[in-house]
């Protein structure tokens, strides 16, 4: 099969961001199965945290005025009038002169504007000797300075986190609204291909790789899969069982087609699923050149090369992408690669973009990429390596000692 | 409260290496259920992979040396003798001077050392001009290049990335012993405490944060996760809960008590529930100075701080290297950390950890870390945030510029 018109991996992102976006409508959950979500609205508070200006320590809280001076030798006398217990009002006027019991998290009575350290005093009955001066706000977390009501605290199109739960949580917010995790559906092809649980296998026969592979990178990226198993190379069994998966996703992945009748096949296929059809035909990366991308009826599907390596590393080059975009993720991914030396030279061809398994190793409390060599249809390649070194369309290769990028699978 | 005895952040980490592993006995799972879990067994390979030379290409396969010399204008000849089928047995002997196509993914048949792409031949009848030569082996994975009967493919004390589901998958190995997932049991306590969904708060009343973003935290490690909700300061009642609780889960978590009153409870608590008790009272780091670490009857006890972002990164940096000793997992931690430069000079004291948390910003396309300053008692610098900055203890402070490691939070 010719490839006539193979795209970069920057040009193939761009397509992926320009033709899929969120299209489900948002669901309601709760807080406690958010997590990992993206939000579909803005959270606006409707309360202020805290509500009420809150001791950071325990100790006692005064006027700052009333402390000016105060130091080892020459202590502050206040008048002890009271004890703030938690969890309870703070009613009693604070006056000149005086102090109060409070413990850390309590609430400041009216009056009072900062808190002394129990460490820096000393009670004697009802007189209280303070060591050192305080400055008004000091050791206090005053009303409203974690939010004030009518803050914008999150914004549409952010994956939720826990501390991001915590946010909710403080403002009284127990319920959502988030884009439904997407679904995935996931068909292997190839007459080679049998179950891996078939005991004995015949002459040329193979078990399958990429659907556990794949199905499990994409449950770790927080996706539900309906892994459809096997099809043979047999263009209405495939194109039946490709249609009634293609009807149940958000994305059709089809894991395959390495010789030229499976590729012929899946060509014809995802062309059959609809309109607009192919979108991208070939891209130029090794390993994984034989990628398709289409686009049928709004949906996204991707024809995954068959070898187990390149199959995981173009899954998580696109297929990725795609998943985020389809969850309405409108906050930039964070550039998670390491920056390590590479441990031998490895040669590049220019214009394309190369992937290479690389294990870490510690030097010297340096860590360097040690390549894992292998060809992409090798799974224990994949095994033994921590992550992959992207070479760069732009570059002719990579010298040994140099810094590399390394995404690191997880 | 007093800290006698102050551990500084690596003495608690031999700790907790120290007195804590896998205790719980391995359990048998499906691969489709084992993505994450930590091997308990280690894996020797019954089967060869593959178990037969297949081509990588599509082409004719071929005896090199019939090849040899052959070139664009100096084309070899050779007779085309057969078709190797996909998942068929290929027992046609080649012979010299003979050709049988073969599909990428194809057996070799006995007599072929080699593979000719498609790109390089041109087909005349019967007849197959070659107009390149190749080597023995070229276009070939052999039997056995990817695994050998016999192998130990994955140790124990590994936790399962999808690539390691597919090596198993190929060695037709569909289930394995994996220690079970810990289970982490959450008890927040303060009177001043009222759950998230309370609508209206009285004077002195927060809502509950560290229930709901320790419980996320714990999940996202993937634990199970029993979150026990509020218990206030009361000891009776306080200690009946923790037992209560502690009965049921591997790793028991009690957040709150940053007053003297709940600090001291959660002391006596941490001593009643068994031998030995407190391993660790009071750690050098900040956030978080007031972590405290117990055994009781085997099993790990760790009292969070109760600032909402001391408890995170309290659990992130003590809970989860027990969660690990509690799996098995016996391959250590790469260090995810991302080298960035620092947007601002922060003092810090020699002698004890710093985590600073910062926003990452992308400056003249290289990573800055902007410190978010702010309490730890504020949610709100959480979820502004992208990471946190160690500012180990033999460094008085870091200087603007200067290159830092920031772990992210995912």
């Amino acid at each position: 099969m010719k490839f006539f018109n193979v795209k970069t991996v920057p040009e193939t992102h761009d397509i992926i961001r320009e033709h899929f976006q969120a299209t489900k409508k948002p669901i309601t959950v709760a807080l406690s199965n958010a997590l990992g979500m993206v939000l579909a609205e803005e959270i606006i508070s409707p309360e202020t945290v805290p509500p009420f200006a809150r001791s950071t320590v325990d100790g006692y809280t005064v006027k700052a005025k009333d402390t000016y001076g105060a130091s080892e030798s020459l202590p502050g006398f206040l008048d002890i009038t009271g004890k703030i217990e938690m969890g309870k009002a703070a009613d009693k006027l604070l006056q000149e002169g005086q102090a109060q019991y409070i413990p850390t998290g309590g609430m400041l009575p009216p009056g009072a504007d900062s808190v002394v350290m129990v460490e820096h005093v000393e009670e004697l009955g009802d007189l209280l000797n303070v060591y050192r001066q305080v400055a008004p706000g000091e050791n206090v977390i005053q009303a409203g300075e974690d939010v004030q009501a009518g803050d914008v605290v999150l914004r549409a199109g952010r994956r939720l986190r826990p501390q991001d739960l915590g946010v909710l949580s403080a403002i009284g917010i127990t319920e959502v609204s988030v884009f439904p995790r997407p679904v995935v559906g996931i068909l292997s092809t190839g007459d080679e291909i049998v179950p891996p649980d078939k005991k004995e296998l015949s002459p040329g026969e193979i078990r399958d790789i990429n659907g556990i592979t794949i199905s499990a990178a994409a449950r770790a990226y927080g996706a539900t899969v309906i892994d459809a198993g096997i099809v043979k190379d047999e263009y209405d069994e495939f194109f039946t069982r490709a249609k009634e998966l293609f009807e149940k996703v958000d994305l059709l992945l089809l894991s395959g087609g390495s010789s030229v009748g499976t590729r012929d096949f899946t060509v014809h296929v995802l062309e059959a699923l609809g309109e607009p059809g192919i979108l991208v035909h070939g891209v130029a990366v090794k390993p994984g050149k034989p990628t398709i991308l289409a686009k049928a009826q709004g949906k996204p599907v991707l024809g995954l090369p068959g070898h187990p390596a390149s199959a995981m590393i173009i899954f998580d080059l696109f297929a990725i992408p795609v998943l985020r975009q389809l969850e309405g993720l409108s906050t930039p991914a964070i550039d998670h690669r390491l920056s390590v030396r590479i441990a031998r030279n490895i040669p590049s061809a220019v214009g394309r973009t190369d992937y290479v398994r690389v294990k870490l190793e510690n030097r010297e409390n340096e860590l360097w990429a040690i390549p894992v060599f292998g060809k992409s249809g090798l799974i224990t390649t994949m095994a033994e390596s921590d992550g992959m070194v992207e070479i760069p369309a732009s570059k002719e290769g990579i010298l040994e000692g140099e810094f590399v990028r390394v995404k690191l699978f997880v």
